[in-house]
């Protein structure tokens, strides 16, 4: 992995657009941004943007392609956004219905394509500072957790925010509130510190998405929200036809995490 | 005036309402955010949306109103746009065909409402740090001017950004950056520092809209993205209907100018 790292974007996109590797791209062109995708069609997507502009924390908007067109011209000009991620998943009317490594079969002349910041920029940028990232230390998947806050709602989609959390040395709180405040367009500042509770978390040891981590004794969870949001937002309304990347498999930016920076 | 300075946002839409008066919102409801108003019908919200995600800095929406609801439910819950703005425009077919202090008559079940930024919120914030804002010194419109930088089209919506000015001693050009990054949602930082010609501005003197200020010797003007932008670049495609406020007639919200700041 370590010589995918060291590689550009746009090398990486070509090797993945030949299937040359098929895996979760963490870890891949450090550095640069990597986002959530999440398609639509085009009747379906003024309520999505709508959705993502009132619940910027847990959607945030890296670029949304125009209709038809699979090219995301702001954070990858020239890209196909049919071929460039290593799997996607393919739901129809709510169900998953297939699992693949290019969608050409799938579109449409009518399809919007949605790029979502995910939390592998404010990760780098917690590491770079010295804070944990746990389950990076433990080689596992960050875990996330339905809460009992609403989203603000929007035409046809409602529901509740997905979170992430990560666990801090109490010390080292408030410099985790620092740095991610930097990164609005991924997932910016914690929504929560502290008891799960009180966003309606029963069992922090058993998340409803990805893995348990360990929390260490002095160590407060610090709660994010969570690019799972909008997706499973979007199933609730059983879209005709939805594709999103598998999950881990992401689709890498032209542009540097450093460029996310509101300072 | 310095009596509407202190009353509360619902007192003074009420008072809008019922026409009590019918002036320039610049001053009222001190600390509170005032929105630039712009509705148009369901079919160009759509890349009405689009257009302000992709250029944040002229187009920062503060509120998008459900379809054919008057109230914006984020920014003033329970207000109706139809009234409580102290006077309308109405475009139709790209032509001013009215103004007036409510637009009961023309409101239609398909008209969606957008509310965006304006800058009373970061000059409130410069000259409580005792930076100047020479256009209030002047008691005169704020210099605004076409520049050269096209912003990023959407749809049927395309154009080049307008940019207001004020110039500041080149001693308080980085405590101005500074300041104004506090609050991407009212256009945030400058979009350009010095050189006018730089952005496509021929003479600093000759605004294309609003009033020619002052520049002092020793000051450098500083530019940043206008609200005029997106209801100039609507206009271009010629609505059928566009609604908008009279320049300066704000619609007053419930939030706190803090509350917009990023950090």
């Amino acid at each position: 992995m370590s010589s995918l790292a060291e590689r550009q974007p746009r090398e990486l996109r070509e090797m993945i657009h030949n299937n040359e590797f098929i895996l979760p791209t963490a870890g891949m062109a450090k550095g640069y941004v990597q986002g959530n995708l999440a398609i639509v069609p085009k009747a379906l997507a003024y309520d999505f943007l709508l959705f993502a502009q009132r619940n910027p924390k847990p959607c945030p908007i890296l670029d949304v392609t125009d209709v038809g067109s699979p090219e995301p011209k702001r954070v990858a000009p020239g890209a196909d956004l049919r071929f460039e991620i290593p799997k996607y998943r393919v739901y129809q009317n709510g169900v998953l219905t297939a699992e693949v490594t290019d969608i050409a079969a799938y579109w449409r002349d009518d399809l919007v394509a949605f790029l979502l910041g995910c939390s592998f920029t404010f990760e780098s940028a917690l590491l770079n500072a010295g804070l944990p990232v746990r389950h990076i230390e433990q080689n596992c998947n960050v875990p996330m957790y339905l809460t009992d806050i609403d989203c603000v709602p929007a035409g046809a989609f409602h529901g509740r925010m997905v979170v992430s959390m990560r666990p801090m040395p109490a010390s080292q709180v408030v410099r985790a509130v620092q740095i991610t405040s930097r990164f609005p367009a991924v997932h910016g500042a914690p929504v929560h510190i502290g008891d799960p509770a009180v966003i309606g978390i029963r069992d922090i040891m058993k998340p409803d998405f990805g893995d348990s981590v360990t929390i260490h004794p002095g160590e407060t969870p610090v709660f994010w929200a969570c690019g799972v949001t909008p997706q499973a937002v979007a199933m609730t309304v059983k879209p005709e036809i939805m594709i999103t990347h598998s999950p881990g498999h992401m689709f890498i930016c032209d542009i540097r995490d450093e460029e996310l920076a509101a300072l």
